[in-house]
């Protein structure tokens, strides 16, 4: 499974992903859930763990312990219970930034974590990238903000940045923790040889203690009113539910597999394509009304993905003319760039 | 003159260009003009005639007859007019095109000239551009469209993109002809050694004496109701007027200043440039409201002005490690380039 491109996984997220929003709306009913919406990153949680399980005992079934190494250490073990930590603190962070921002601003805000993704990426994993790779990572970005911005005719939108000041600090404080758990994940994964079955095993059960609590945190604030969580997990669901989870499960262990043979950035491109996939989706599937701006802010995300990827020499090497030879010309111009 | 720096003139163009949308706005009284407004480009061509006659007259009688050529063969004079020509053309199909469409979609799709600027540039003038600067042209395009997306609550929204298609045919042929006139004129521009004043003394001969057949025109159209136009030229001129004649007409010099010693390309960012630089004043001035739009806008634009006038290397470069020399990890990455 190493083997296999990353582009290809990258894709294959973006469609994943892509469908994530729409299925989601497709499972809600009037407007609302039937299911109680906890479950759902519970259950995909509980799913990434068996398939993980699965793989390892294969690979351990087959393999020889050469190629398949595991770190039982506690002291690596518990470094795994960090992402599931910063994922708790982002989604408190989240929850105080909605009682300052409404949701176009936070939307709108979500877009820095791109950014913050860049800037941790850099510092923190100490990956250098070119000037060109730099701006291609704020102009993916610039593009999915312009494919968010507000049309004419609708509502709301007189609220956009008016907020209180501290609903933009928690803005940025969220984009920077999203970035966090993400660039953390990927330090877990590459930091030693350890089979990625073996270190998904190890996320996924924090992952699913955490969703847990969080369950139970649920039913204490809501006074045990509907009996515990575990009596009534599965009411409503319905099958566009059950492919909910799945699709979440699924799209988590990309990410994994992306976070150890890729990396973040790969991430970032794979998500923020996925949503202007879902705009361009619902346009036929819920009757959106196509934007200029998500056409423009797609024409701004595929010039950004090609700045980023694209070998640096295919975009800037000088035309040949005829009055010179080739390799002349390009030396006069070299030397030019270097005096400057 | 010629030695000054390309740069210096495109920034004053900018702001030049910028302070005509501004200078014509305050030149209006009670939303409309109480002078006649094709008096403006005819006086403003007039200026651009008088001071080009005085600079030849200074530099026939400075320099010797090596130095400022002259051609005065009429094969080489009558090209002057082709420019003159397209702009009155321009000026039919824009009248056409606004039939069609409104205001608002004829703006946005005025960002096409920038596109067609690139591929007549390109294409009549065999000026090779590389990937990324291309790339470059494009974001511009999208930049300006962008600073334009109507913002919510504005009013004729709705007719966004709605128009008959013969409104979209016209509108890219006023695009075409518009970087027509402009390729042509820099194609004029540079095809010989004539001195910059020589050249524009015939170009603005012309377009004197197409604006004066045009404010006869109008005189006709309006069966001389209110007398001859000489008779009424100044009627209604404030101060203010005058600056607008003076600006439009110093604008002229320096384009046509640009399209000898630059290119169609520096004109293009300067003017995209001015366009943003009048929304940002008009905040100020005429408190216009900010837009997420316009700082996007800006943020693409900026880009794309760094994509495609910085050198190369300094965006690709693949940042210097300590374990190499600068100068030799250059000169790796340059045969890299070259080899391809």
């Amino acid at each position: 499974m190493a083997a296999t491109p990353w582009y290809f996984v990258a894709v294959l997220l973006t469609i994943l992903t892509s469908s994530q929003g729409i299925l989601t709306t497709l499972s809600q009913s009037n407007g609302g859930y039937k299911y109680d919406y906890a479950t759902v990153p519970f259950l995909a949680e509980v799913f990434k763990l068996i398939v993980s399980a699965l793989f390892l005992w294969r690979e351990m079934r087959t393999s020889s312990s050469t190629t398949s190494r595991i770190t039982t250490d506690w002291k690596s073990v518990r470094l795994f219970v960090i992402p599931s930590l910063i994922y708790l603190i982002h989604n408190n962070v989240q929850f105080a930034t909605l009682t300052f921002v409404d949701t176009s601003t936070y939307q709108i805000m979500g877009n820095l974590k791109i950014v913050t993704t860049g800037i941790l990426f850099r510092l923190f994993l100490k990956r250098k990238l070119s000037k060109l790779q730099w701006m291609a990572i704020g102009l993916l970005a610039v593009g999915t903000t312009t494919s968010q911005v507000k049309g004419c005719g609708e509502a709301s939108c007189d609220s956009l940045f008016t907020a209180p000041i501290q609903g933009y600090l928690l803005g940025i404080l969220s984009a920077g923790l999203s970035a966090l758990a993400g660039i953390y994940t990927e330090f877990l994964m590459k930091r030693n040889n350890d089979t990625l079955y073996w270190q998904n095993l190890q996320l996924y059960t924090f992952g699913s203690l955490f969703n847990v609590a969080r369950l139970i945190a649920d039913d204490f604030r809501h006074g045990f009113e509907k009996g515990p969580w575990w009596q009534r997990i599965f009411d409503g669901y319905s099958i566009t539910t059950w492919m909910v989870v799945l699709n979440l499960g699924s799209t988590g262990l990309l990410v994994s597999w992306l976070m150890k043979y890729a990396d973040n950035i790969v991430k970032v491109y794979s998500t923020s394509m996925a949503m202007l996939l879902t705009m361009v989706a619902s346009i036929y599937l819920f009757s959106f009304k196509p934007t200029l701006q998500l056409f423009l802010g797609i024409v701004i995300c595929i010039m950004s993905l090609h700045m980023y990827f694209a070998p640096p020499h295919t975009l800037v090497d000088l035309p040949v003319t005829n009055e010179a030879h080739p390799k002349i010309l390009k030396q006069v111009v070299v030397e030019e760039k270097t005096d400057s």
